[in-house]
């Protein structure tokens, strides 16, 4: 099974990292782009097959470690 | 308009960093995790409406500072 993890920073937190980008992506000529949010996406792959049981698992993980709460919030997809 | 790209390593890339998480979540009880690839999740806004001429520059961007072409590959999604 695999769980597909969408971090990213809650909004009206400061990106600096977005905004180091959005700046390059001016100097480069690309004035068409107004904002930039870069977050993380992390795959696992699982072993086992109860998606529900695997869903509560990978609440944790993403709780405990793999996201700052915060700061980030995080979106799970399980296939 | 907004254009969301995935950037991710290349099949067969050493992930470093998946791997410290992947040994990271083993010492915390989570042995249900067999392997964790991690990759960028960036979004960016975009002034105009042609799709089509969008997809072209994001496609630009993205060979050209968002991605290293060398060990990463990279997904667009237009909105």
């Amino acid at each position: 099974m695999k769980a597909k993890i969408h971090v990213y920073l809650k909004p009206g937190v400061l990106d600096p990292q977005g905004a180091a980008v959005a700046g390059a992506l001016h100097n480069m000529g690309y004035d068409e782009v107004a904002s930039v949010r870069q977050g993380k996406l992390i795959e696992l792959d699982l072993t086992g097959d109860d998606v529900e049981a695997a869903r509560v698992r990978v609440d944790e993980m993403c709780a405990k470690l793999l996201s700052n709460p915060v700061i980030e919030s995080y979106s799970i997809e399980l296939e």
